[in-house]
């Protein structure tokens, strides 16, 4: 039997998400050969991380201020909503630089096969900020899968009788891509999407 | 960006063997949504290994006791040590119940293309061990690997001048495996070690 520090720690770190018992253990083994510092900075992180990151009580994303800066910026458009799945959506907008509105975080989609529904998702969160802040346009901008799809369908029909005009974000082959390589549904959708030059 | 605490936490689980930037990315919001006394836990579960697990100065296991619990064990035939590369080997030697001897930790094997070199693992403690106390054998359990069968003959060659016997853990066919599926190193290992029935 391993002695109870390191069991327990392979306990914690089997609790992570895709850690095996496994990679539990080659992870504690490594945490005992790391200096003293090193493993300091690391459960100080872990607990830095935890008190000082909130939800933005606007958008939900993840934030070290209140409202995040997003929010805050008062030369964003807050008439747009860009509506996305996860916080990590947000990086991959923003790199691009080309959206200057503010974004939404559901923390999920809508899978009933998942048990998961419209009230478990930040939804509500999104009624509450049209109906505070005049919104013009919502883009949905959920995963091209079916849940994504479903979602964004149902957001798209929530939002109708307000009058609010909801866009989902065009699918079609990357750039870079070669056909060769696509999918059949991206293809599709690549087809559909077409327009003339 | 992320926020900086965030940002931190994905570069602390980034630094750990075997995780890449997206898999530290996903630890790291996954901590994000655990509540805090777990988070809590896993943090002082890191220290407390730390703090608490030493190596054995006789083994060079991990240990919380010193010297560690089989070290300190006068019921084990301490003339024949059973060398190892990883404290993790322990357990698996242990779990068969048939070895009743003690244990040497190497923390790894002479390796030059890593630029490992004999004084980079633990063969140094080992001869102390033997200079201190009357030991008849020692069994060469390092992985069935080019580098694990280098380190054997070197610290065969080492002990000879000594007088002390070295010997080397059988390798073949793994019991319930099929021919079948077995390598050709196996077979010929199982061939090599044929005895009579």
């Amino acid at each position: 039997m391993y002695a109870l520090p390191i069991a327990q720690l392979i306990e914690e770190f089997a609790k992570l998400p895709g850690i095996g018992k496994r990679s539990a253990e080659r992870l504690a083994f490594h945490i005992l050969k790391q200096p003293k510092d090193q493993v300091e900075r690391f459960a100080k992180s872990l607990l830095a991380a935890k008190e000082k990151i909130t939800f933005c009580p606007v958008c939900q994303s993840l934030t070290d201020s209140v409202p995040c800066a997003i929010c805050a910026n008062t030369k964003r458009d807050h008439g747009v909503i860009c509506v996305v799945e996860n916080p990590k959506d947000i990086l991959a907008m923003e790199k691009t630089k080309e959206f200057s509105g503010v974004y939404h975080v559901l923390h999920g989609v809508i899978s009933p096969m998942d048990g998961i529904g419209p009230n478990d998702i930040k939804i509500k969160e999104l009624l509450v900020r049209t109906e505070k802040e005049p919104v013009r346009e919502i883009i949905m901008a959920t995963n091209p899968t079916i849940e994504g799809e479903a979602t964004a369908m149902y957001i798209s029909k929530l939002f109708k009788p307000f009058g609010i005009k909801v866009t989902r974000i065009a699918h079609g082959l990357p750039v870079g891509g070669e056909l060769e390589y696509a999918d059949e549904i991206t293809i599709t959708r690549a087809l559909e999407g077409r327009h003339e030059i």
